[in-house]
């Protein structure tokens, strides 16, 4: 686990998409950062305090957290003045850049040096074993998806965050390096080895009290070719009581993947039951989580009310509306 | 690619099936295998000339691959100065076992004074794209089987043997590491990282003459909880047109999961079309193969004709009656 509260590093941000990281755990876990730090030439804010590292290291500010990705996911020469004198005042640093904090030298040399850690989220560090399939206690409720990048996270987070309010016994599972960064831990499950995928999810989401809900991060989609894999492995390694489906209505073809259409949310609804209920065969579709960011205001209300009435399930944009509905129909089963 | 032909080593190796590596080399590429080598206590052979080491190589082998697997899959110590010996003759070594030759220091140095290569064929070697999901030339059948371990290697080695007996365009396609070694080839799937299964399997089965057929070898079974998602990337990176439903009928339960029972094969055919369709519309069920070596030699016969006729589908068991058949179907896609 990386040790909280962070500081959340925006560099040299072009812009506010850029800081997509700090900005997730500021919406999420704004408990878990004690400010910002902006580089001069910055161009994005997540509206927290501006603190130099020794006035974080003042609020108990235990890590620096890259909270931002430029162009090909590099650490920029830029910001190594700033990580190596965070390495000296006491701060772990942690990222999810596919360029790794371990494979920069003076960073590497400067944690030894202040005997600190540096964590490299994309990277699995625990040796998870395969799957055994034994039903586990507590429930899971697991998103997936007509296509990658459709709001799965977005909608496992507004479900937790929401049964937390409610005072139910919940917890967000994250299965990508943003979620990782955000609650803190995680399985990084696209870059974990294909025998020990399935294996993963069941470490990550172990036996609870019946009454918990886990709320595990969906990768990838079953109709996505290229990930299909990581898709499957997270149901069955899973084994959730209950899935959402998720979607995003405007795709002219799968992400990436040109000559893929996107399937309806039925064949969505039909293909990932079936899967589903080879691991746990009591497993349910509980509702629909649509992200309307390409409809109009006025417009998307009608546009969920005419998915749910063609799906009978509760439908909603947890972005725009919250995630309340889709908790009822948690609370159902 | 691993230098063929091979000594085959077999080493103390206690009883002939754990002989396995070498047998199917023997069995499927006797042209690849020039002899084997026995230690004094070895209680397998799989009927070769034995050679010591300066006769395989006068009778030009390059390869000394490990063909037997004791418990634990170490490489035994009592080994040692055979594989070292045969370093310092000239010859590679290739071994599928967990334990690693690269892992082994005298090994290591041993290959390194004498300029030779150490293949360990679980580990991957190259670095997989990540699936494009673009139509390939050429044609592709895949086997997919109701549990792990139920023939699918087989199958798809017996249906290449015969159409290279018939003199049409076929090659094997190992994803595994016996398969590998059989061929000197391929891609050791369960050890590829997540995100790159799929990429790995049309890295492995390129664009190819549009009579030619690939016999990609199937791995897992979709109805197999710890290994779903490596099966799953198999049919979405393999883009089969041809699916082969392969069948051990007398399994109490899922291999290694006590609590799942195997699906039946109305169910493998439904759920394997229905996911192999999302890379290839085209994609068609051509026959069934059942290894039926639990069952006595006066009942299979009439057990596959009772499947054929529930299936409707031409129904062998190609170890006792050859993949004939089968590739007579594949001839009317």
């Amino acid at each position: 686990m990386i040790q909280t509260p962070y500081l959340l590093f925006l560099g040299d941000a072009p812009d506010q998409l850029s800081a997509k990281v700090a900005q997730g755990i500021k919406d999420w876990r704004p408990e878990n950062a004690v400010g910002q730090l902006r580089m001069a030439n910055c161009g994005a804010s997540v509206g927290l305090a501006d603190l130099t590292l020794a006035e974080a290291k003042a609020a108990g500010a235990k890590t620096l957290v890259i909270g931002v990705a430029n162009r090909g996911g590099v650490i920029s020469p830029a910001w190594k003045d700033v990580l190596i004198a965070a390495l000296a005042m006491g701060f772990d640093i942690a990222s999810g850049l596919h360029n790794l904090l371990r494979d920069e030298n003076d960073l590497v040399a400067a944690a030894g040096v202040n005997g600190r850690s540096l964590f490299d989220v994309r990277i699995p560090t625990v040796a998870y074993p395969i799957a055994n399939g034994k039903k586990r206690m507590g429930k899971r409720c697991l998103a997936v998806g007509t296509d990658c990048s459709v709001g799965k996270m977005y909608t496992g987070l507004a479900m937790d965050a929401e049964m937390q309010r409610r005072g139910m016994k919940s917890t967000f599972r994250p299965t990508g390096q943003t979620g990782i960064l955000i609650t803190g831990g995680g399985v990084p499950l696209d870059a974990v080895i294909a025998d020990f995928m399935a294996g993963a999810v069941e470490y990550l989401t172990p036996d609870n009290d019946a009454d918990h809900w886990d709320h595990i991060e969906g990768q990838g989609s079953l109709f996505h070719v290229s990930y299909s894999g990581v898709t499957m492995a997270l149901i069955h390694g899973g084994q959730p009581d209950a899935l959402v489906l998720a979607h995003e209505p405007t795709r002219a073809h799968m992400r990436g993947l040109p000559d893929y259409k996107q399937p309806s949310l039925a064949e969505l609804r039909d293909l990932s039951l079936k899967v589903a209920r080879i691991a746990n065969p009591e497993c349910k579709v509980i509702g629909v989580s649509v992200n309307t960011q390409n409809i109009a205001a006025d417009k998307y209300e009608t546009y969920l009310a005419e998915i749910e009435a063609e799906m009978g399930l509760p439908t909603v944009d947890p972005f725009r509306q919250g995630a309340g509905r889709l908790v009822d129909a948690l609370a159902e089963i």
